[in-house]
């Protein structure tokens, strides 16, 4: 192989929202596989809010990335070359390839993907990391019972809409928070929620009031910030919030907000739970299985936002913070 | 009867820290107890963090005391007259007489209570509702195994010294949080906790670190702020924070802390949850057995604070917030 590989390499930490020159966009030229790897070239990266905390020194559920490291990013591509007997030329395959366009790797390291079972860009969105994080988040954590309410931030973001259509599916009352009347639409008149509170244009508590009126039995979170403080007002005895993130507060130069109305949590005899979705890989295979179904059948809706070009990644990226995207936010790389 | 009786009315809901101007002292003749009625004396009343939110406007887990009505208290008593074949004259009861030295309640609302298994003013600490507190919380929502890390705040307080002693006796490592050298000591050598923290005298965060090697495997909160806070970046995966209370925020005239660093819950997969006891009432009596059990064999120690007057109650509350109490704050009314 001669092939010219461009990366992203993070070149500092970044201060509040990452700018184009927290990493250097560099050329190399990609090494042969050895034993036991494979060569890939990378079609689509998912670019997700948990990226912005990898960028940050300091202990969390995985290392950071490094200084002059290639930005981590998960991915889906196609075998190219192939040092082991597991992965042919041709396969198509998902892992943590990096922001780059062509990756060297254990085969070990990455999942092949059935692309017959559903489109390439399903396998980084709903049968993705962001799918697998709401399945789990939702059903392991929340433990939706028919008839309860279940509410959810971020609700028209790669996670959001699968936790509110697989608690529809589940027999609850869904409403998502969402920025700007289009997602709200989307919302309700495509994915089948209930209600929806446009958190730009409205005031939470006030929405959540009207289109929950018994209350909030589950609450998603990943957003954080004033609309977490909201939901606490609003939830009901017994109540379950899922802590998956909290996109509001990433990009802070002071203090994250905790939430003032934690006591909420002992008046309304309610828990708090974060989730880290690496917990569940165990599970991943027979959720995706059970998700791709939903798909096939119509129940489950996927929508990803595809920006194309690799070099338009420092930029992309925010489009996730200013919340840009609706569904899930996938940088195309090649076809 | 002809019984001149005092009691302590809210005329106004407190701004702060509760205030002598906050109530009334005021004097009527007893009424006599009606059909299924009892007259008890109180003796002791127990003084609790709780009061100060009973006190507030607005919706909790229990309606606010209302102005011009006795304050609510929790007190032992002997009974004067009984209108009830259940309850004669002369049997020590306990039930939520007031800030009042007589009550005439319906005996349903009062529970006998056993003076030869625990001193008077036990009932209403270790085996009253600061015990229940401790045993529910910790056993129920906290769930501690031989071997784990046990952090207690407000730990020479009534429901902290039951909690850390609980906890040792299932063969925890048990770390206790209270200010003042003083009561640090009483934590270690009287009580057996295997380190104290002095939060008014020692970096907590540090202290933490020092005491719980390993991490905290559970923490349970009775004062919120900043020591919340630093327990928080101490937590290890899967840790419990039981959420009993939060002293330091019940008297702020500014909005209450939220724990900035919640997102150590979604780091560590850990929870935060709420607790009221009230909801544990049908084990109370089982839990009394079992703890009455564990003081008479010496096991579990009890230490009240008793201070003697009803005149003295909106001065002597104050001390609870103060932390100028060791063990549990009781006012003693009568002999």
């Amino acid at each position: 192989m001669n092939i010219t590989n461009h990366q992203y390499r993070l070149v500092q930490r970044p201060m509040g929202l990452p700018k184009r020159s927290d990493w250097n966009y560099t050329q190399e030229t990609l090494r042969d596989p050895g034993d036991g790897e494979v060569a890939v070239q990378v079609l689509y990266l998912s670019l997700d809010p948990a990226m912005r905390g990898w960028m940050n020194e300091g202990k969390s559920y995985i290392p950071p990335v490094g200084i002059d490291e290639v930005m981590r990013a998960v991915g889906v591509g196609r075998v190219i070359e192939s040092k082991n007997p597991a992965l042919a030329v041709g396969d198509m395959v998902s892992g943590a390839f990096g922001v780059q366009e062509y990756a060297v790797v254990r085969a070990g390291e990455v999942t092949k993907i059935d692309t017959r079972i559903a489109p390439l860009t399903a396998f980084l969105g709903t049968l993705g990391m962001a799918g697998m994080t709401a399945y789990f988040g939702l059903l392991d954590i929340g433990k939706p019972e028919a008839g309860q309410t279940v509410v959810v931030s971020g609700a028209a973001g790669a996670v959001g809409m699968v936790v509110g259509q697989l608690a529809k599916i589940r027999g609850c009352r869904v409403v998502g928070i969402a920025g700007g009347a289009d997602k709200c639409r989307y919302l309700t008149e495509e994915l089948g929620f209930d209600g929806a509170v446009d958190y730009k244009n409205e005031d939470v508590k006030k929405g959540l009031r009207q289109h929950c009126p018994k209350g909030i039995d589950i609450y998603f979170d990943n957003v954080g910030g004033d609309i977490l403080d909201d939901a606490l007002t609003q939830i009901r005895r017994g109540a379950r919030i899922v802590i998956c993130g909290a996109i509001s507060q990433y990009n802070n130069t002071t203090p994250v907000k905790g939430p003032s109305n934690y006591l909420s949590l002992l008046v309304n005899r309610a828990s708090m739970t974060g989730m880290v979705v690496f917990d569940y890989a165990d599970r991943f295979a027979q959720a995706v299985a059970e998700m791709a179904g939903l798909m096939a059948s119509g129940k489950l809706k996927s929508r990803e936002d595809v920006v194309e070009g690799i070099e338009t990644f420092p930029e992309t990226l925010l489009k996730l913070f200013k919340g840009e995207n609706t569904g899930k936010l996938v940088l195309k790389v090649a076809d």
